[in-house]
């Protein structure tokens, strides 16, 4: 009997499969202009090789002194400066800050020699033409930022492993690195199957007929995940017919994606023409989640293979626990990002199976989560959610008025 | 006296800013094709034109009966079914489910006429060859998807304004729609200035020299943000050149972007600059915030002007909050989205000044988040950081122990 038959399929639990399905494939290297390493992957990590700024600067618009000359100033018993000259932006001063004398500076100049500290002019009157009064002291170093405070030479820049942030690229700018080493990103074969399926653009559906709704939204979490997703069309229920397409994909491709039929024996179809390929493994058959239970997770010579569920809702929800982490595994992150979340009060209890991870679909209203449901089969309660809850593994379930995490769809 | 003089700008809230710094000029609008949709903002509201899934279908693997024939089964008493048929996949039945019979149907299959629900396998044995038990009674509906239950004909599919998520894609596709006009790109021209600001190209810099390192991390925001920048390079600190190139970025742009010199004297060039545009308004000369208060935000022949402060970290903080949002809307986008943060327990006392907002910089370890501090010159205090958290404008501060919100970065 069927039901039997499939207690011997080996079921792993989410938890495990992201702790134990990790493939030691990575993609290539490859050097990118500063310009296109946003979200890419640094291949190295990259030092500075000279000061950052490179020359002590003034944080502030103010007088450039001798610190020890402002020792003791106050309202009552200000200290007075001469005015020895001004620094202008982008240039070196002409004089130097000699003792009872300073040097105007702007926010971002150059402090002169003999300085070691500045003066906002905030805390300054001008006393006479060329003479200021100092109102209160500065301590040596006040208001200067260092030659190499904000990078010495061999300080790590852009760390191996983690995806370029905006300030990142910034620093890199900043330090005159105008390219870098990255991940390649990785090559995502997407092969949609069964017998039903029919590319979007077909017109009208013969009876029974669907759409292959799952190359186009998988490529988007592979693009979102940092890879290079590659749709490879809709290969019918046949064995023979799956197992070449496979033997090409395991050659161009750094990780390859079934979106497998639905039916039983459309998976049994799946698993055995990934099992004909040589070298191959199985690593599981399901998973211990729902919805996407009927996930296969397989590799064939060296190349992951991720066996999406037929119900194009299951599919996507296994894709953002599973496949992304391998996309970016395989593109060279070193760290899984940590996600944030929305806190929400949950509007109604959530039954669970202990054993059994559980993605609920929630609608927010205000601060309040709605679940959503519905069959797996239905995208609708997909469009309509405006995140997803999770029910740990242990768990038996979630009461109405719990504060949960809601992760939001971006 | 120049800290007299500065009293004279107008300083708005950050609150206010958001709530009425709101340009009304919005993007164009192009067609695209599904493959390239992620991520972008439909110009209008998609309708379903048909039913989907189109065609009364089973969501297991099991039996097309009439329910009525199914009603008081059980483990002891079971219903007899002769099987008059199987359904394929992708095919219409054969024949059709008449009282006291059933016809196979696989998970996704076809309804057969007559039936009004399917029975699961693993509720079934076969009792002869030809016909089978049911052990549990069936509900008119239970185990369909009905034709029109994952949209209905005129049901909205994908939502103006609300930009193309991966179940969006996946639903459009369902429904045949293949390509649909979005907004394009907003077209945000930045432009660098400053007599001290070189190209990030640069090799050796000459003495009170620093490269530019906003255009190409602004540039990764404004993608980020769904924009199209186009760095203009590095103009002088001279208010003649710098209103030449407003005006020709003007007739060129949805946003402008103006990387500010960092003195007090910059900024005010920056400001005359944009005041003798025409028609030009300048509706705030900065913004209570920190780091961040020398923000300039004003527009030139209805197209805005952000003037960020010319320290990097500072313009990285306030292009976040405020040019992210103004990006997104020009681009069409009708809401923010809901941004997920991760809790973590504050390691020290935060003070701030009520009136004002506040960004911190913090590294999370484990569950605290540490506050990063440093010179707003600084860009390692950025690139150290994993995330921010914000306290409110009306807040006096943070105290060591408090939960609290922290934003990580991508």
């Amino acid at each position: 009997m069927s039901s039997v038959a499939r207690e011997f399929f080996t079921v792993k639990r989410v938890s495990e499969a992201r702790a134990g399905f990790l493939p030691a494939h990575r993609s290539g290297v490859e050097r990118v202009a500063l310009g296109d390493a946003w979200g890419r992957v640094p291949a190295a990590t990259i030092l500075a090789r000279a000061p950052l700024p490179g020359f002590d600067r003034s944080s502030v618009d103010g007088y450039a002194v001798r610190a020890s000359d402002t020792f003791g100033a106050s309202e009552s018993i200000p200290g007075y400066l001469r005015v020895a000259g001004a620094v202008r932006i982008g240039a070196e001063a002409d004089g130097q800050v000699a003792a009872g004398t300073t040097i105007a500076v702007p926010t971002g100049g150059m402090l002169p020699p003999g300085a070691d500290a500045v003066v906002m002019i905030e805390h300054t009157l001008e006393a006479l033409p060329g003479t200021i009064e100092v109102v209160r002291p500065a301590a040596p170093g006040e208001n200067v930022v260092r030659s190499d405070e904000d990078a010495a030479p061999g300080t790590p820049i852009a760390l191996e492993g983690r995806p370029l942030r905006a300030q990142d690229l910034a620093m890199l700018a900043a330090c005159g690195v105008v390219e870098l080493p990255v991940h390649v990103a990785p090559r995502v074969t997407i092969i949609a199957t069964g017998d039903e399926v029919l590319p979007p653009n077909a017109d009208v559906l013969p009876p029974g007929h669907v759409r292959d709704a799952l190359s186009v939204s998988i490529g988007a979490l592979v693009r979102e995940a940092g890879g290079d997703p590659r749709p490879a069309g809709i290969v019918r229920d046949d064995r023979h017919a799956l197992a070449h397409r496979l033997v090409r994909a395991v050659r161009e491709s750094d990780l390859i994606v079934l979106c497998a039929g639905s039916s039983v024996g459309t998976r049994d179809q799946t698993a055995a023409a990934v099992a004909a390929l040589e070298p191959s493994e199985i690593w599981c058959h399901g998973l211990a989640i729902k919805p996407g239970k009927p996930t296969l997770l397989a590799s064939a010579g060296g190349i992951p293979i991720v066996g999406l569920p037929g119900n194009p809702r299951s599919a996507l929800v296994v894709f953002r626990l599973i496949g992304t982490p391998l996309v970016r595994r395989i593109g060279g992150w070193t760290a899984e990002p940590r996600t944030g979340a929305v806190r929400a009060t949950l509007a109604r209890d959530l039954p669970s199976a202990a054993g059994r991870l559980d993605i609920v679909q929630v609608r927010l209203a205000g601060d309040r989560a709605q679940p959503l449901f519905g069959p797996s089969a239905l995208l609708s309660v997909l469009t309509a959610a405006d995140g997803y809850l999770v029910i740990a593994e242990d768990a038996t379930g979630l009461s109405a008025g719990e504060e949960v995490d809601v992760f939001p769809y971006a």
